[in-house]
């Protein structure tokens, strides 16, 4: 096989499988060749990405080592990425009967989603290994499927309901944060290994009442939250009841009366459009 | 830039946006090439790939053509992946009070599921182009999402209960095929377009109540179920109340006393492993 041939067949075995570390053993078996010509084809493909900031390969040294990809997006294409979402949220037809706003088809599509998970995964990388992503049903699950799958970390799902094929499950009572509503969150046991190191991602905050949930929850098992990532949060309250998150877009105003809704890019997103370094 | 510079991006950019055509143009521009050599690229793409069996990719001639990648596993990769599946499900460790299986993890795996997405979406791409893949939350939707994305296909998540950031839904009852249960779904207007080819994808099927209901759903939103996927259906009850069905696995048995699971590759996956042709 020529390394014309290689480099396709390595970058998508590369790209199929995020996250995972990928002996150059394996590669040089599955591919026929010897293990010093697939570490020429892995660094050419290494240079390109780096080269257009698609994504990052790193190459691990020794006996345990070898080559992995790590999603992520350039600053450009985070800017883009949420310049789009708020584009495509502040349509006025979005506007539902007592100023709710219809977002399921963006919060799972799978086009925006998997991009949207590569931005949290690149975000996020910093923080350390992630054990787990925890997120509650019903519309954060792709967000945080596609997440998890940049970060090769599994994917626990609080539900909102205690189910029977779930085994035993830790079940709490929280208060939403905005209807101040007695809501239950449930997760089962063998979900989370002790001690994991977790991130919660979800698709939308107002006061917080959830994500307060979720993060007394994790305590619950003895695991430690890394970071929190939202798709939309809305501006008011200012004062949410979690502290650490990272929003990708600020929900303003959702105007029923003159059809209006204002969505912008959160003050992270705002700095790496002026070129500045992120939080 | 050269030709061993472009091959894995190029390749990146296909496998990124699966099943989207690309115009020839774009990704001249992109790599500043000329599109002459843009396409000698990706013949050698689509060369390799065709060789390892690992997707397709297509090219559209003419003014509105362009590339796309089209995911989907060998039928090697498809033996190997419901292997592997049921290998694990058949861990007695999973059985929990009541004759029930633990597959939360499973279902719900980043890596196996995006497996299972590009297998789904290879076995149905035949049947003709699809608008939407349809599955009723919780646990189809990390399968339903990675078929989805596999297709280029948006993704509507059926509901158990109607909730005000829907808008206006349809509202369904019927009955569980096997608890004769009456159950309620619920999907937003604005889920489909007017006569959508639909795809519907869940984790499990018993007697098939809840599929008969998503079929029945369809009709009410004038689509056309194009073809429906389960993950595992159990061996009994043997009549299911749909006809026409893909699963990948089999659940024979659980044996809560002896604690014992058995689970099998479906007949379709069998041929596949006997070399025959899929139905």
């Amino acid at each position: 096989m020529r390394r014309s041939q290689r480099l396709p067949l390595i970058t998508k075995t590369l790209l199929d499988r995020p996250g995972q570390l990928i002996s150059l053993t394996e590669l040089a078996q599955c591919f026929g060749a010897a293990k010093s010509t697939i570490s020429e084809d892995v660094a050419i493909i290494r240079d390109a990405f780096a080269a257009r900031k698609m994504g990052r390969i790193e190459t691990v040294a020794g006996a345990a080592g070898g080559v992995r990809y790590i999603p992520g997006l350039s600053d450009e294409a985070i800017v883009e990425t949420v310049s789009e979402l708020c584009e495509a949220l502040s349509d006025p037809q979005r506007i539902l009967p007592g100023g709710f706003l219809y977002m399921s088809d963006l919060v799972s599509s799978p086009t925006l989603m998997s991009r949207v998970g590569e931005l949290f995964a690149g975000r996020f990388y910093s923080e350390g290994p992630v054990d787990a992503v925890v997120t509650l049903e019903t519309r954060g699950i792709p967000i945080a499927l596609m997440t998890a799958r940049a970060l090769n970390a599994p994917l626990a799902i609080v539900r909102r309901a205690s189910r029977v094929t779930e085994g035993t499950v830790v079940t709490m009572n929280y208060v939403s944060g905005s209807a101040k509503r007695i809501e239950t969150m449930s997760l089962s046991r063998r979900a989370l290994p002790p001690g994991a190191r977790v991130l919660i991602i979800d698709d939308f905050m107002k006061a917080g009442g959830s994500a307060r949930g979720l993060v007394d929850l994790m305590e619950e098992f003895g695991a430690k939250v890394v970071g929190m990532g939202v798709l939309i949060a809305t501006a008011e309250p200012r004062q949410k009841l979690v502290k650490e998150y990272v929003a990708l877009a600020v929900l303003e105003l959702v105007d029923e009366e003159r059809r209006e809704v204002v969505v912008r890019p959160s003050g992270w997103v705002e700095r790496l459009r002026e070129g500045g370094p992120g939080p």
